[in-house]
């Protein structure tokens, strides 16, 4: 089955760890909104399935996955589907839980970097809301991000099998969410995330391995995983990076 | 089996999503937080979960349901846990995944809630971020609640099977959080949500059809459901309902 993803172009977004996920299983997948226009893609290509009067249950917002006849939205659902025909997760059911517990807190902390420069939401730009990212950066950064990265640092510890991984012996979707996160990071707050990976020496291991995948070594090779920008879920604002 | 759930006593928060599965599906659980502290409870019965050195999934914050030796966290995985056992979800995976995707959806409506009267996050009190409540609650109220919940209507529209439910013919656990999220609009904002309830008749309906299931009457009945404050997840300041 070759797979539709539906996402927003021009940015990474929530959409990259759909994209990771596919690339590290060697997935086909056509990337829709990132054809031109003319050939069925674009912004409208994702409106036309927000919009369609004829799909039973219909996606809220991008990412979406299109899988034969289905359309399978919210990021970790879409990863929860994946990650058991995919192989990226465990196939016990607890086992497949866990992975899916990792992706929500992953979820919780990628949101709150969102917040970070658009705590007042989408619907203002961030030169109308600098005042008040400013100080939600500056408890995210103190407060937030090392709780997070100190549970994410915490969850490898203990992980009793051989390897780098957050669950087990094998590669889930969720240490590619992981490494997409810290690179994530690192991009938006140079100063600050060095500072906070000093002591995280799992999570920056976790990065190289994920990144040194060679099918996803190959994606980034190939221009088709797009540069972050400050349109995008991660952005960098100097002034915040303190 | 007895579940233990910890949650935060005082509030309903996030923990009320799982009781009202556990109380819809007559599960037994103990709300361990809520005992006495010289029976276990209060809030050290939770923070000893969470520096608990003996747990290898450790969770990263309450809700938190303990299943036999198993400790789950985050809410919709809770639910996606108890939906197969408590009979609150669809068997089949379509259905499984389709109930989990709109109880992620949930999950974004509820925390926009949250951001209007914290859009600065935990680490300030309301007082401090006032200014910028009113701001995002402004979008709130004009943009995203009328789309969430207009979501909402669609998806009860769409569904084909008979009853008043988003998912097939029989109640699941998201009709149970929509109902859950429907009642904390209205305490938070009960002009604002009248107006923007006007035209969803199927939201309303749901809403008074699960709170008069036997089970969840009787649950709000007996004094175990507390009321809804100004420390919680939904919180009314007057100030925000314009």
């Amino acid at each position: 089955m070759t797979y539709e993803l539906y996402y927003w172009p021009g940015i990474q977004g929530r959409g990259e760890f759909i994209r990771l996920a596919l690339e590290e299983a060697g997935a086909r997948y056509v990337d829709v909104a990132v054809l031109p226009r003319a050939k069925g893609g674009g912004v409208p290509a994702i409106l036309e399935v927000l919009e369609a009067r004829n799909i039973q249950r219909p996606p809220f917002a991008p990412p979406i996955l299109k899988a034969g006849a289905r359309f399978i939205a919210q990021t970790p659902n879409i990863l929860l589907y994946l990650g058991g025909r995919l192989r990226l997760a465990p196939a016990d059911e607890a086992g497949k839980l866990w992975t899916h517990q990792l992706q929500l807190t992953i979820l919780d902390f990628y949101l709150e970097i969102f917040h970070t420069h658009h705590p007042l939401g989408d619907g203002y730009a961030y030169e109308e809301q600098k005042a008040a990212a400013k100080r939600r950066t500056k408890d995210f950064l103190a407060v937030r991000m090392p709780k997070f990265l100190g549970y994410f640092e915490r969850v490898l510890e203990l992980n009793g099998a051989r390897g780098p991984w957050m669950v087990g012996a094998r590669l889930s979707y969720v240490d590619l969410s992981t490494a997409q996160v810290i690179a994530g990071l690192r991009y938006a707050f140079p100063a600050a995330s060095r500072r906070a990976l000093r002591n995280r020496p799992r999570l920056r291991a976790l990065h190289d391995v994920v990144f040194d995948r060679p099918r996803i070594a190959r994606y980034v090779a190939s221009g088709r995983r797009l540069a972050f920008n400050n349109e995008d879920l991660f952005r960098h604002y100097p002034e915040l990076d303190r």
